[in-house]
C-alpha cells in the first residue's frame, strides 16, 4: 500500500465525470475511493484504511486479494482468458464439478450466468419449461435481481418460448419481528406463513404455478432467518402442487451462512439452486444454475432457451475452483459458523442489551442484521437521516458498514477473526451511544 | 502448447458429467475442447490448431490472448480484483473516461453492467423512466440477450419502478434480400421500412412509446447492414415523437466494422449506446450503456432503480482500459475496415461467383454474412442438415466457422491478416465445392 493523495482526488474526478451509479441519484454522490484490499481490509491511496464489515455487496466471502485465488487468476489469465460457451473447456469443468459436488445428492449439472440476475432468470426459465406453467410466486421483501426486459425485446425465436410477460406473484414470507400474520412465536409464524403461501397457491390455481422461488434466508431484505418448519413446509407444498422450488442462495450461500448453502440448516431439498458471490468471492463477475439431476433430464432431448456469451467464462470458473479449494483447505467455512456463534451472537446480544435502538438482531454464521427502531414498543424503524449518519459515524471510525434501511447488517468476510469482531463492535458501540 | 490428449478426454469427460450448455439439447452434445489461443488462432489439448473465423461469439475482437490485455489483468487481479460498484475506483473511472471519449459529443457518463443483456436492460429502463412512457420497439430478427423476469420477481421497491410486464412491439426492419415490403431497391427497402415504422407508432400511441431499440447493424440475426437513409430516417421519426433511440453496440461495436461504433458509418445519433462483447474482447465479463447528457441529467435528482454487484468491476474494466489503449496504439480498428474492404469483400464476391449456393454476401469491416441457399430463385435456405455438415467440414480443415441458420458469419478478430483471409477463404472454397 503505497501513498498518493493525488491518486484519491483524480480517481473522484473521474468517477464523478464519467460513472453512472446504480440505485442513486447522481447529482449530490461523493463515492468511498478505493484502491486496494488485502483479507477484512481494504484502502484508498492515500493508506487510510477501513475493516470491512460488508464484504463489499456481500459477496466477498474470501477476504480480499486471497493469494490462492489472484493466482489461479493469474494463471488461467495466462492460458485463456476467454472461450464460447458451446466448447468444452477444462477449467469450467472443474469449477461445474466442483460446485455441484457442494450440492446434495442428485444435482450433477450446472449452467453458468454471469451473476445472480441471469442466475434466477435461468432456474425460472427452467421452472416454466419443465411445468409447463408460466407462475413465479416470490416473497416480498426479496431481491433477485435487476432483469426484466432484454429477451422480450429479442426479436428472434429466441423471444418465443420465454415470452412471459406476467405470471409474477408476490406473498409474505415469514418474518416475525414485524409479523404479517398477527403471529406471537416464530412456530406461529411459520405454520401461518405456509397457510397463506398455500392459500394464494389454491387461488391462483395450482395448476398455473412454475415455481416457489425464495432466497433460503432473505439478504438485502434483512437476513429473515426462516422460521422453524417453514422451509420444509413449503417443499411439501411444492410437492403437493408439482411445483419447482428455486433456492436462491446468491448471498447467503459459498460459506456466508457457516455452511457451503443456507438451505443446509433446514430440512429442504430445492429443485434449483442459484448461487453468485461467493462461489468466487466476485474477484471475476460468475453466477449460475445447480440442476437437480430430474430437471436436468428434461432437456436432453429439447432445446433450453437461454444462454450468455460469457456462460462458463473461464477466468470466472477459475477463480471459483481456486476460491472453493482455498475455502475447503483453510477452514473457512468452518470458521465463518465458529465466529457467528462464539463471537457475533453473544456480542450482538450485548449491544442489543445495552442500546435500546436495537429492536431485534437476527442472522447465523456471518450473516446478521440488527434492526434499529426509534422505540422498542412501537418498533418504528430509525428515520434515514439518522441511518446516514451512523453511516458516516462508523465510516469516520475506519469500519465499512453495509447499512440497508433501518438495519446495519453485520456481513464481514468468512474469514475475519475474533479480534476484528470485538474491532467492529467497539465501533458499533461508540456510534450507537452517539446516536442514541 | 503443449500435447496432452488425456486432458481433451478428461474435459469432455467433465464438461458432459457437469456443464449444462446454452440453446441446446443437452443428451448428444459433442463440445469442441479449447485449451488455450493466441491471436487468430485457439487449439485444444492434443495440438491441434484452429484458425477462429468465428471471434467465439463475435467478441475477441482484439483476438485470443493480447499480451497487453492479459497483463493490463494480471496486473489489476494482483491490487484489487473487485469492489463495490458504490465505491470510486480509478480503473473504472479510467475506463468510463476512455468509453465516453470514443462516443459522439456529448455522451460522458457510463453505466457499466455485465454483458450486453443487462445493458439493454438498463437503457431501456432509462428510456422509461425519462418518458414516462412504457413501450419498447424493436425488429423481428434481433438479439437483445436473455433476461425477463429476475426484476418482476423481486419482492422490494426495486421492482415497483420496474414493472413493466409488458410493452414489447416488435417491427420488420430493412432487410433487402428477404424483403417484407415488397421493395425492389436499397431505398425503396429503407423507405418503406420506414413508413412501417411509423405506421406501427401512430397505431400503437406515439405517446405509449419510450424506445426504438436497434441493432445498429443485427448481428446474430443475419449481419444485416442498414440501406442508405434508414438509421437516419429512424432518428427523424424518434425525434417527431419524443422517442428515445437506442442502439445495441454489443455485436457490432468496438472495432468490428472497422469503427469503434457501428453507427458511425450512418448519418445518425443515438440516445442510448449500449456495448459489451468487444469492449474488452471478454476477457472478462463487461458491458454498459453510454448515456448522452440529457438523459444521465434526468437522474442528478432521481434515483436511477437499477444495478447489480458486479457494476464497474474493477478486472473487467481493467481489461476495457488495457485493450482500448491496444486497439488504438496498434491500429486495430483501421485493419479491420482494411480487410474488409481489401481483402474480405473482394473474395467474398468471387465465391459467391463461384458458388450458386450462396445467395447474398453483406457486410462490413469483419462482419461479414453469407446466405446459402438452396436455390437463387426462390432463395429458400439451405436445409439445418447441410448447414451441419458444413460446419462439421470447416472444422475438419482447421477453420473454426461462425454457422448461424442457412449462414456463415464471416466474423475473425480485427487483427486477422490477409494470409489467414485467404487460408480460411480455401476453406469456404473447399467445402462449398464439396456441398453443390
Amino acid at each position: 500500500m503505497s501513498s498518493d493523495p493525488t491518486l484519491d482526488t483524480l480517481t473522484s474526478e473521474l468517477d464523478r465525470a464519467h460513472v453512472f451509479h446504480s440505485w442513486s441519484a447522481q447529482g449530490s454522490l461523493a463515492p468511498l475511493v478505493i484502491a486496494g484490499g488485502a483479507g477484512t481490509r481494504v484502502w484508498d491511496h492515500s493508506g487510510r484504511t477501513y475493516l470491512d464489515f460488508s464484504s463489499q455487496l456481500v459477496n466477498v466471502n474470501i477476504g480480499h486479494q486471497h493469494p490462492a485465488v489472484v493466482a489461479g487468476i493469474v494463471a488461467q489469465a495466462e492460458l485463456l482468458t476467454t472461450i464460447a460457451p458451446s466448447t468444452a473447456n477444462f477449467t469450467r469443468g472443474q469449477a461445474a464439478e466442483r460446485i455441484a459436488g457442494l450440492a446434495p445428492d442428485g444435482f450433477e449439472k450446472v449452467f453458468f450466468t454471469n451473476g445472480g440476475a441471469d442466475a434466477n432468470e435461468n432456474a425460472i426459465r427452467m421452472a416454466r419449461l419443465v411445468t409447463g406453467r408460466d407462475k413465479v410466486i416470490s416473497r416480498y421483501r426479496s431481491y433477485h435481481g435487476n432483469t426484466g426486459a432484454a429477451i422480450v425485446a429479442t426479436g428472434d425465436w429466441r423471444r418465443i418460448p420465454n415470452e412471459f410477460a406476467r405470471g409474477h406473484v408476490h406473498v409474505f414470507g415469514p418474518y416475525l419481528y414485524r409479523s404479517e400474520f398477527w403471529a406471537t412465536t416464530p412456530e406461529e409464524e411459520s405454520a401461518r406463513a405456509l397457510h397463506h403461501l398455500e392459500r394464494v397457491i389454491q387461488a391462483e390455481g395450482p395448476s398455473t404455478v412454475a415455481a416457489i422461488l425464495l432466497e433460503s434466508i432473505p439478504g438485502t431484505a434483512g437476513v429473515m432467518v426462516p422460521p422453524p418448519g417453514y422451509l420444509a413446509g413449503v417443499r411439501e407444498i411444492c410437492d403437493r402442487y408439482d411445483i419447482v422450488l428455486i433456492l436462491d442462495e446468491v448471498m447467503a450461500g459459498f460459506g456466508r451462512t457457516g455452511r457451503w448453502f443456507a438451505f443446509e440448516d433446514f430440512d429442504v431439498r430445492p429443485d434449483l439452486i442459484t448461487f453468485a458471490k461467493g462461489v468466487n468471492s466476485g474477484y471475476v463477475p460468475l453466477g449460475g444454475v445447480i440442476i437437480s439431476d430430474a430437471i436436468a433430464s428434461q432437456f436432453d432431448e429439447r432445446v433450453f432457451p437461454g444462454g450468455l456469451t460469457y456462460s462458463g467464462h473461464p477466468l470466472a470458473t477459475a477463480a471459483a475452483v481456486a476460491t472453493i479449494d482455498a475455502m475447503k483447505a483453510e477452514g473457512i467455512v468452518e470458521n465463518a459458523r465458529r465466529i457467528g456463534e462464539d463471537s457475533i451472537a453473544p456480542r450482538l446480544a450485548e449491544l442489543a442489551e445495552k442500546h435500546a435502538a436495537i429492536g431485534e438482531v437476527r442472522g447465523t454464521g456471518v450473516f446478521w442484521a440488527m434492526e434499529l427502531v426509534a422505540d422498542r414498543a412501537t418498533r418504528e424503524p430509525l428515520p434515514a437521516a439518522t441511518m446516514g449518519a451512523i453511516k458516516k459515524e462508523l465510516l469516520a471510525r475506519g469500519l465499512l458498514p453495509f447499512v440497508q434501511d433501518n438495519r446495519i447488517h453485520v456481513v464481514p468476510p468468512c474469514i475475519v477473526t475474533d479480534d476484528e469482531v470485538a474491532e467492529a463492535f467497539a465501533a458499533y458501540d461508540e456510534v450507537l451511544t452517539l446516536v442514541s
